[in-house]
């Protein structure tokens, strides 16, 4: 009976956020079932209740962080307006995402390629950095982005910047909710005083 | 005698080369001396010939890295002048060292800290941080950087940028000479255009 009211407390989101703790910590391909298990505190089979397998897990577990990411784009301010002034809105509020939804953004951008799934995130992923990269050729073509950066770079750039986040942003940090403006200020004004 | 001669032809330099391949397609942690062995194309005794063991190949391997980045404090263009044109240098030098050095400095980047050598490459690692980090407070107490980013953070950002081009960079590429000035006028300058 104790095994039961675990398994029924537990939910797909709250299974995805320990799964996703434990593949960054472990690796996508370092992970067995029977580490969720034994994370979770609940038994396999109680998991196989809510998914098929490790693999949906982490098709679950990106999709969010790609459905958030997607749906930047289809915000107001980055649908219409100056194209710098909507890939300034982009940059600024994949940040934001990244900070809101760290471990999940972590792992999308730790994927590798190994799995259908995973070959299906990198696809995902290309989709939207070929959107911003859109966005920069606009906003180049409008004369608003300096033209000794070749827009293929500055792309790479924006997001290289934007995702260094990962590398050392801890939850509950002081000054979070100021981090994606100085983001954005640092990539489009840069950092030299005027 | 084959063997012998296979063995002759090998300098450090040229196992540290397999070896540095080796460890950043499987990790440190990932590897084991047959790997290398195999990688090579030399018996493992051939390797302990040269070096003690796994340990001792990524400290040499990580101290290339190490070496060419403090080299370029100590570069006269580093060493004295305007705060911030100091601070310019070493990151355009910086973003060299990464594209020149590349296998040695992605490796250096990746190190976990689950050995001797590895918390002690994560040491320098932090001593080079903190040297940037006080020619970046150096350029804010000038007025040289703009004040609204603080300054632990826009060393961060600095070396976010930098070392990102790890993610995408292959050797060869194209436009790879131009790449540490665009880097610098990035960071500096940001992409808005003026």
């Amino acid at each position: 009976m104790a095994d039961h009211s675990t398994r029924a407390a537990y939910t797909v989101d709250s299974l995805l956020a320990v799964t996703v703790r434990v593949f960054n910590e472990r690796g996508y391909d370092g992970t067995s079932m029977e580490d969720l298990s034994r994370a979770a505190g609940i038994s396999k089979s109680s998991i196989y209740h809510h998914v098929r397998g490790k693999e949906e897990l982490l098709r679950l577990a990106v999709g969010r962080a790609l459905d958030a990411l997607f749906a930047i784009l289809d915000e107001p301010a980055a649908a219409a307006g100056r194209p710098v002034d909507r890939l300034e809105h982009v940059v600024r509020r994949t940040a934001e995402v990244l900070l809101a939804e760290l471990p999940y953004v972590t792992l999308l951008l730790r994927v590798r390629g190994n799995t259908a799934t995973e070959l299906w995130a990198l696809e995902r992923r290309r989709d939207f950095d070929h959107r911003v990269a859109e966005l920069v050729q606009a906003a180049v073509a409008a004369g608003e982005l300096r033209a000794d950066v070749e827009p293929r770079l500055a792309t790479r750039l924006l997001f290289g910047t934007v995702n260094s986040l990962v590398e050392w942003y801890r939850p509950g940090q002081r000054g979070a909710e100021g981090l994606p403006d100085a983001v954005a200020r640092f990539a489009f004004e840069g950092l030299r005083a005027r």
